[in-house]
């Protein structure tokens, strides 16, 4: 299949490619390089070095024997967009080009405009996009299983449900509830694909997923083709950056009392959904929800875990602290199950390994690079606060 | 009291200021007179004639004798509003600056982006002005019932509901189901305000209405006073364009059905309602809902009545054509009673005159401009098409 993937030089894009490659598709990629940027716009970087785009698709060329088409811009700018759709012609869409991190967007009002524009710009331009050059391409986009909140209900896999209001039956678009401007901009995202779809016919996946973490997948067999890892308050999520703790002698740091829960994947497990959603679209014309999350566990128990596998790779037990929580979000009492059904039917459920397991291939991968975390680790506590 | 308001060129926003001037509140005024561009933009423009803001502010000055304040600028721009909100601590702020026309939005990519931006720019702006300068200035701001779509169940006044969903019983954000663009960005608006009040405390009222129609209010008694009419396709709302096309002889250009319900309120109403809701603030870090509207009435029902005022204004009786719906909207068998309880228990409940009545009126202004309306009598019929 032909894949274009929007947003190819992320933590996710860039994994995806390599696998697809791998399997033998064809991908051409977009990215503007602005994570790189605004990475290094907080004083960070990411934790595993990363090659240039020029040497990564060089790299991938000698591993894989493939090559990986690429074009630098935005996907804001429709005229980009649109032309690279036409002449390309993809069979799916991956739409990873958005501002991905729920600290940044609380920054302060220009970083909430950023990710606000930024985000919907580019899903209003991936839609107009296709409409314009080919409705059947399929849109793959990532959203957050954030996006619900924390529902009573159990979170149905759809995007329509049955509700009950005012003793009246009907059919609504499912409940959501953000807890940052980015979460927002991912609601909004959902809401303006699922309206493209009924208007214009437009074949969507909105792909909903927890926090992702690992260093590698299969594919990833040399240091020449790692993808970017992320540490820090803002970019870093929560077992990425805990490992990253972990390895340098730092305290792990759980934001309030650890008992938020979150729905847990790694990125070994994420490209393998994504790959099979790739390769599995939905009819001509549907909306497809699909959740995926393997694992569904409190920050505490996140912490305990890294403090064990860190035991075994690194030999000592890092301490962990509870910091004041930045973030404005339900800490206790949570339900919070929703449901899967999309891709247990194409088989994938299975956990590719065990959490522990995947831990402590982190810990083996980042304590290489100690001294380059060592550099960073003024960046593990959060400066950005949801209120004043 | 200190009113600011954001669009104060606008047909809204104009008729406001001078109801505020009037009963003695101060007024400072925000525009960018992006509305004049974009009408312009279209080959259209205003059915009755309007002064530039530096004339319309001395015309205020010789029949109230009071001087509205202005600031020449676009609220996209952070830091203009929050130094104008920090210089003339308003009580209140009455946010207007949007993009208005669901057609407009509805055109290309660009105008879909261009409304988006905007409106969601200029409310984050509004909100963290507030934040910033002073929590306790009232944001009143203007939605739409097009934000609720029409759902089976009476829309409460509210932004929270009970419901039940798969069996269990949660309190979730009121449905909404936008039509458009522009109504999306509208229902994008309702949440960024809805988490500002539960994030940081904003005290805000949400306000939503039908189409309003009319062509003045009791306050505009000389036509240097006149606020802006607009007739054309794209910016004129229907009743409006009715009139207009009554005046010179074209056929009453109903979209589909005509079968369609809405909410419809009168500009005299309407400006009654949102000083009311001016003068009348919410407590302290409250959201306050507000439905206004005051008759429901189907397309059909006002082209007749529109007729019947054409037949005693104008001694003739317009030709009432059905043109193909350009939007995708429902048009048959609507539920539509959006609940109302926060204007009658502020004393508004009563219409200033019965829908007949003002229509004549507005036939009465608008008949010495037929010649300059029926310039843009090409611009009656529908260009902008919700699917191609």
């Amino acid at each position: 299949m032909k894949v274009l993937i929007l947003g190819i030089d992320g933590y996710l894009g860039w994994a995806l490619a390599l696998r697809l490659v791998k399997k033998g598709h064809e991908v051409m990629g977009i990215d503007n390089f602005y994570t790189r940027k605004a990475v290094s716009e907080i004083g960070s970087d990411s934790a595993l070095p990363i090659l240039s785009m020029q040497d990564r698709i060089r790299a991938v060329e000698e591993v894989f024997g493939a090559k990986i088409g690429f074009v630098e811009g935005d996907v804001t700018n429709y005229e980009l967009i649109r032309k690279v759709v036409d002449k390309y012609r993809p069979d799916t869409i991956v739409h990873f080009a958005e501002q991905r991190s729920a600290p940044y967007s609380m920054m302060d009002v220009e970083h909430a405009k950023y990710t606000m524009i930024n985000n919907l710009t580019s899903t209003l331009n991936v839609i107009y996009a296709v409409k314009e050059v080919n409705k059947k391409i399929h849109i793959l986009k990532m959203g957050t299983l954030g996006e619900y909140g924390y529902p009573a209900f159990r979170i149905p896999e759809d995007a329509f449900v049955e509700a009950v209001i005012q003793g009246v039956k009907d059919r609504i678009v499912v409940p959501k509830w953000a807890g940052s401007w980015y979460h927002w901009s991912k609601v909004f995202d959902s809401y303006i694909l699922l309206y493209a779809n009924r208007l214009w016919g437009l074949t969507i996946t909105d792909f909903h997923q927890g926090p992702v973490y690992g260093t590698r997948t299969s594919d990833i067999v040399t240091e020449e083709l790692f993808t970017r890892f992320d540490i820090d308050d803002v970019w870093g999520t929560v077992i990425n950056r805990f490992c990253a703790e972990a390895v340098v002698g730092h305290p792990l740091t759980v934001y309030g009392s650890g008992l938020q829960k979150k729905g847990f994947t790694s990125l070994e497990d994420t490209i393998t959904a994504l790959t099979a959603l790739i390769e599995n679209p939905p009819e001509d014309g549907e909306f497809r929800t699909v959740h995926h999350y393997r694992e569904i566990k409190t920050l505490n128990e996140m912490a305990e875990l890294v403090k064990r596998a860190a035991k075994e790779v690194l030999g000592y037990e890092p301490e962990i602290v509870h910091l004041p929580n930045p973030r404005v979000e339900p800490e206790e009492d949570l339900l919070y199950e929703p449901e899967k059904k999309v891709l247990p039917k194409l088989g994938i459920y299975r956990l590719t390994r065990a959490m522990e397991d995947e831990v402590v291939i982190m810990l083996k991968d980042l304590k290489p690079y100690a001294d380059r975390i060592r550099k960073m680790q003024a960046l593990f506590r959060p400066r950005v606060k949801w209120r004043d």
